[in-house]
């Protein structure tokens, strides 16, 4: 029996110094492919991925360019786009990682909405930044027309809040679960998912304009798949203590009570890795024998023989 | 044994009388849904479906609000971008159809790069005008700068032209396969697919500013599921022979040595309908038994049956 593993990539990742052109990101997205190529035939593997700098692209070019007959795409059907958009270049980048082996990949995208619960508290405080900045003025404005709810951003001008609810299903998920039986790799719960709850009656879905955190709905996807190992693959090789400063510590192999015990002291920073540890705790917890894994796509095949990474049980 | 059915549904089919909002799309594609949803437990359904003036629009934002940081994404990848949007529009709408019925759908979008030759003929020619209009002074400018070719269009202005090249292969077809028989809906070849050409050396995947006819792709895609049955689903409920003259006459039943002839007497459109008729025929003479058929989403089950739209044998 080949170990299921379900890898969650950063979209930042693709994005090597900023660098946003398509041809830019599809060169990192062959080295993506070349490391999961490494390894794949030993394990199954599904690839969720982040969108933050791409989908905050699409709607700056939607909404700054919309017209009447073109009108900007909402923030949900953006999110779809991003998952066409990154999920072709991580499939065709698997695709010639295996031609260049002499192999054919089995490797597709699943356009991937997840579910989350309208009465989600983060509805009633969004939080999380979305799309371009504006001047107070056009904030407001926009406020008004559109129902947004904005803020202002460190001083950087005025941007659009969305609410970052969590990930409670995956409607495509047994068309994921087939896939993966039929030996194909899937990348699914591209950006966190499309958004979308369910209206009371009828349980209608409907998509709702909100993030859904990528490494929330990447574990949330692991559990559903009954996955074996669960990677954050991130910037950098372990999980730090003191992280750049001079007493920095990397944390190797670990017990999920302990990395929770360092959670609870403060350690890891939000909307960096914090959001990465709860989501590998959550996993490693989820089912006795499940490992968690967090490290760089440099030391991925490392981590997952146990030699590198940092790794929870 | 279930017959197997592919459909492919008219890009512009989603945007009715031009209303090019995403609540606008979605509530065409509630129609699409619903439409599918009368006979999907009868059999086994593939949807194929056009991008054209979604591609467009995606095309419109991505370069007219461009800058440095936020490059404009470039057709192929475009493409994909709208597989997510529309899969994603179209997935929902047989979602919630089936919801209305008090089931539980299993449909999924599969983002499909389609394979065409390099040495296509279609590559010396471009004549696909895509993309947003110009001046002959801007247009020229990004002739050279970007190498695109422009035409002047029909008065218009200017428009970048690409090619039209035919689908040879797909991609995802093992995937799409196997969801087809893990009994899921399968949405894939949007927009005629993510065009993709093989390197000579190696036979890397190598995407390619074009446009694959979508017609020809869906009946590509029918042929290699080893599809029953074809439909173009148009806006009309049949073909006719003097379309909008007084001597209109909608065709029925038909086999497809008597369509080809009808289309050598020149009563077939380019643009419009020959595509249509042209991928019909191609797949009601692919195999013994195959039936294509031409009819609008209103007439969709009663073709099926038998009883509605042009059928082709």
């Amino acid at each position: 029996m080949k170990r299921r593993v379900v890898l969650a990539l950063g979209g930042n990742a693709l994005q090597k110094n900023g660098e946003a052109t398509a041809e830019a990101q599809k060169n990192v997205a062959i080295k993506v492919g070349e490391a999961i190529a490494e390894f794949a035939s030993r394990f199954e593997i599904i690839v969720a991925h982040g969108n933050g700098p791409q989908v905050g692209n699409i709607l700056l070019h939607e909404e700054s360019a919309a017209t009447e007959k073109a009108p900007a795409m909402p923030l949900e059907t953006a999110v779809a786009m991003s998952q066409g958009q990154i999920g072709y270049w991580l499939t065709q980048a698997i695709n010639n990682a295996y031609a260049k082996k002499g192999k054919t990949a089995k490797v597709a995208t699943v356009v991937s909405q997840v579910v989350v619960d309208r009465r989600d508290k983060a509805f009633k405080n969004p939080t999380k930044p979305i799309g371009q900045f504006y001047t107070e003025k056009e904030a407001k404005r926009l406020a008004r027309e559109k129902g947004w709810t904005v803020k202002e951003d460190a001083g950087r001008g005025w941007r659009r809040v969305v609410a970052s609810p969590k990930p409670i299903d995956i409607v495509e998920k047994k068309a994921i679960l087939g896939l993966i039986n039929e030996g194909v790799i899937v990348v699914a719960a591209g950006g966190g998912g499309i958004p979308v709850y369910k209206t009371k009656i009828r349980k209608k879905l409907k998509g709702v304009d909100a993030v859904i955190d990528k490494d929330f709905a990447a574990e949330k996807l692991a559990e559903i798949v009954n996955a074996d190992i669960f990677v954050s693959v991130t910037a950098v090789p372990n999980v730090y203590l003191n992280y750049g400063q001079p007493d920095q510590t990397a944390l190797g192999v670990i017990t999920s009570q302990e990395l929770s015990r360092l959670k609870k002291f403060g350690f890891f920073k939000a909307g960096s890795m914090l959001p990465k540890v709860e989501a590998t705790i959550a996993f490693s917890k989820y089912k006795k024998g499940n490992i968690g894994i967090i490290t760089d796509i440099d030391n991925l095949y490392d981590a997952l023989r146990g030699k590198a990474g940092t790794i929870v049980h």
